[in-house]
């Protein structure tokens, strides 16, 4: 614990800390021994990194494919392997992974030079919420499981309580690691380390695989047999049923409530430990390191956040409706229909947003950012192939709409929100992998404006509040134009040292928290006159965006499958096709809208 | 034609003229409404290929998600989407390609400072070869369709006979093109080329589709029901049967023999011009564009090629067996047996000579290749992901084996089959990986020293044969301890000049042509107990799996599908679910055997 705090300075200092350039005798360059006879060290460094990745990247692939079997057969032949020999061997995998998180805790991160850099675009702050939050619905959905099955305990076997125990812990040991070491460029034990990373990763994508199809068989009887009950209580106890009491039904709301949070604290998580795994040996350059991310700030938007809140209303309302009806026995042709309509108004919108984004990042004179960035190559990817889910979906459905030739409403809103569906995807992607190229110049400079200002001990912000802000957005503009020469900052610098430990303790007084607040709603709309239209619209525009995909995220993620539900590609492509597309595109379209969230942010903190 | 008669020089005159350096201002830098606003003009160039990449990347998503969607309701919905419905949609496209295909070599490359270099990793001879080869049959398959189709005529549409002519036409427009311009990196109208070259991949990866899924319903026919002819005959004509002469007979022969190759011929195809795509506007430089790719020759080899034969010969037979068994109506399981035995056998061989070769690798001192070279990333990219269909096959079987839990001969074979090709394909994918990324440095001296001789115009070789080759020899020893100064070869290189157009005259007189047979027989046995140890024992590892590998890619490509005929899978998970995973796996299974020899063979001739 004590070197963590080491390694964490007082946030004030951050930058200061960073700005001492690591010795270079304490840089443990990786060895591989198929590389032994290259010219340069840092050529043998880079191939031994390449194998080392190859290895690990097998390790995980075989252990991913045997899971996959394993899995699949559950699911073709109940008789041979059971739910329960799937959990044998992903309870295997996370006794394994928290075993090497806690050997990494202990042992590896507390060697000398072990974490040198941090990767400051890694784990961001939303990225580690989304993990805390999801990751906590997941081990309340573990406890409702040990709760039901503590109930149910005279017709289940006591091994099933054992796994979601193992499975709280793992999720927790994971929130923790994934909390406080995301950001880690771990220098020592480079290839154990890489090991360690891809059984969690696979075991994670194992567990996603899991729920995704447990979640569409549920799906399916849901909407076939609408036999919860029985079904509900497993495999092998076809026959115990739970009995008619509160507790039991709160249980099984809850659970349906909360499954879809654990498919996606799977895919985040491992999308989080990819990024690691790729940090593993990676020395970051000296400028990269100082460079500060923006906040996130709620200053100068108004439209994007109203039209947005609108759409989540109206789409809420939609859900709820397109919820009781589906529900219902008879689900009627009309709530379709408002499905349908609300799509297709709200996505037109979308797209010309993400459009006219993409056409002002063109007019905005800002650099690009070609920097190496792991996290940003692993966000487009993920934005690219998730969004894939969706349109080979849109695809099938369009094909099956146009061929079969109904001429009636819903066959043609049906076929309307299928072609927008794709329209959407592609611009937001386009506005989306643009916007987080652009280099963050502005707000770099404010940034920088800012840690002067916390240097200084807010002794200017206090005693002249805004014509303090006034000069920093003067200022901001002034460096926007010509940056300041390095021996001016360095001076700043030594300053800061020197105020530092004292304004951490002063910071805190309730005076200024008052202040602040105040501060805060006169600023409000002086930032929002003062910033250029340029970026007013962009942030404007990815706020709206963000909202929006939010309630697109909502709306299939609790059960909304109007695709499934409305019958005509289901009569086209026969039952079973058409449930494999879906079972395929669907999980991949409710992450694509959480992933864009996390990437809409980015644009528009950089905005 | 002219043009490219000058951008493709005298043979031997061939380094002279790469070492012009292009001037700058030829070269045309892309631009894009995007990025308007970066600080160099390299910068705006790059990421105007990235953009212009994206943008016709999303083109050929969209046309292969479109077409994949055609052929699943094809498939799945027989009576709304038929077949012909999917021929219109690829001889449109077809059509398209032809049309871009001549626009390019009658507009775009005759443009001023069009291609300023050629990629000499691109396109190598064997690949084009095999383009040729598998493009022929491809021709030779929709010949036997119009005749085949002229002799039902009076059952099938005249627009049927339609569609194999323009299929013929575009097959040979592109093995024309990929002959002569897969080596082309494009500097004008790249967002056009990249968008005419996009179109061309996703026709050619629809082609695929069509076949395989064709092809493995056209084995399901063959395995389940052995009523080939009425099915063979199409899906609206099943009452079309072909009259009992010979010459239908020999056309459905024909066509069920030349299948495979159709479906390799446009997976290379994707690949190639995949790499056009990739090479577009690229500049290379100087040095790269210098380098000299080593001839393919069969000398310093002699275990590997006999006991590869060997292995070839006896593959050949037990095929031969499986075949005759496998189409007789009581398919027995010996020949099982006999299958799963001599791939135990030949396996664990190839698994210990990869790993072999692997470890010499680590011994030998050569550099590492880290040059950009988008052709081996690709090649890297396609052996793993090929390598997954085998590897996902394997694993599911694996656990069918297990889990079933019988303890006959046969289960047990089947069981180390699976996990001997697992092993198999990760340590060859390992050695060919590692083995394309060593630079060719003793070659590359060959080289050198060759194209002196060929400056002398073999006056040494033809005065004393056997002294000038011994010096060659000691030569390329001595050059690989210490390179030789610039100076001596810039003497050398004008040397070469004058002598150029001489010896290329003189070359081919049958007097050297006698003496060069003569001279090969003796030098041969002279190079094999030459050449160090680690290159012969590299050379000849790398020829053996070669030879492996083809009957290993005949086996399959040619109908012996073992995993699923034998039955125990089938049953373990179910007819149509293990068909969707074999469906999957092997077309991909085929693909790899083919190109693990591509890669085999580079390892080989860089060895």
């Amino acid at each position: 614990m004590s070197e963590k705090k080491v390694s964490k300075p007082c946030h004030h200092c951050k930058s200061r800390s960073a700005s001492v350039p690591a010795d270079t005798t304490t840089i443990h360059y990786e060895k591989f021994w198929l590389y032994r006879h290259c010219s340069s060290v840092e050529q043998s460094h880079r191939q031994a990194q390449k194998a080392g990745q190859l290895f690990s990247g097998l390790l995980a692939m075989n252990v991913v494919f045997l899971g996959s079997a394993f899995i699949s057969s559950m699911i073709f032949n109940r008789v041979a392997i059971t739910l329960a020999d799937v959990w044998i061997l992903l309870s295997v995998l996370k006794v394994l992974c928290v075993f090497w998180i806690i050997y990494y805790l202990m042992g590896t991160r507390r060697k000398p030079h072990a974490v040198l850099y941090r990767d400051t675009h890694a784990g961001h702050i939303w990225v580690r919420g989304a993990v805390l939050l999801f990751g906590s619905c997941s081990i309340l959905l573990n406890v409702f499981e040990i709760g039901y099955s503590t109930i149910l305990v005279r017709c289940k076997s006591n091994v099933e309580i054992l796994f979601p125990v193992v499975a709280i812990l793992f999720i927790g040991t994971q929130i923790y690691f994934l909390w406080h070491h995301s950001k880690d460029c771990i220098q020592v034990q480079h290839n154990f380390t890489r090991c360690g990373l891809m059984v969690a990763v696979a075991t994670n994508l194992l567990e996603w695989l899991l729920s995704v199809t447990n979640d569409t068989l549920h799906m399916e009887m849901e909407s076939q047999l609408r036999e919860v009950e029985e079904r509900f209580t497993g495999n092998e106890t076809a026959l115990c049923i739970c009995p008619n009491t509160t507790i039991c039904r709160v249980f099984q709301k809850g659970y349906i409530l909360l499954y879809p949070f654990n498919t996606e604290y799977s895919l985040i998580c491992s999308s989080m430990l990819y990024v690691i795994w790729k940090n593993v040996g990676r020395s970051i350059s000296h400028h990269h390191s100082l460079e500060r991310r923006p906040r996130f700030k709620l200053k100068g938007v108004l439209f994007g956040p109203v039209l947005g809140t609108c759409a989540v209303i109206i789409g809420a309302c939609v859900f709820m409706m397109y919820q009781i009806q589906a529900t219902s026995l008879d689900p009627s042709r009309q709530i379709l229909v408002i499905y349908f309509t609300y799509y297709i108004v709200l996505l037109p919108l979308m797209s010309v947003c993400a459009v006219v984004g993409t056409i002002i990042h063109a007019l905005e004179k800002k650099e690009l950012d070609t920097v190496q960035n792991p996290t940003r190559s692993l966000d487009v990817v993920l934005l690219m192939s998730a969004a894939l889910g969706q349109i080979c979906m849109s695809y099938f459905s369009i094909v099956a709409l146009v061929a079969s030739n109904r001429r009636d409403v819903l066959n043609r809103l049906a076929l309307a929100y299928s072609v927008l569906i794709i329209l959407q995807n592609i611009s937001q992607n386009v506005f989306v992998i643009d916007g987080l190229h652009r280099r963050h110049v502005v707000a770099a400079a404010e940034a920088k404006h800012e840690a002067k200002h916390a240097g200084h001990c807010e002794q200017h912000t206090v005693a002249a509040e805004l014509p303090g802000e006034e000069e920093g957005t003067q200022d901001s503009v002034q460096e926007h134009s010509q940056t300041p020469p390095a021996k001016e900052e360095k001076e700043e610098d030594t300053k800061e040292e020197q105020n530092c430990e004292a304004c951490s303790q002063r910071r805190m007084s309730v005076l200024e928290l008052g202040q602040e607040i105040r501060k805060f709603s006169l600023s409000y709309i002086q930032t929002y006159s003062r910033l250029t239209w340029k970026r007013r619209v962009l942030r404007e525009i990815s706020f709206f965006l963000v909202l929006c995909n939010i309630i697109l995220w909502i709306m299939p993620t609790f059960g909304s499958h109007p695709l499934f539900e409305n019958g005509i590609e289901r009569s086209f492509y026969g039952y079973s096709t058409w449930f494999v597309i879906v079972n395929f595109g669907l999980p991949l379209a409710v992450f694509y809208r959480m992933h864009s969230i996390n990437g809409l942010l980015e644009v528009y903190v950089t905005a």
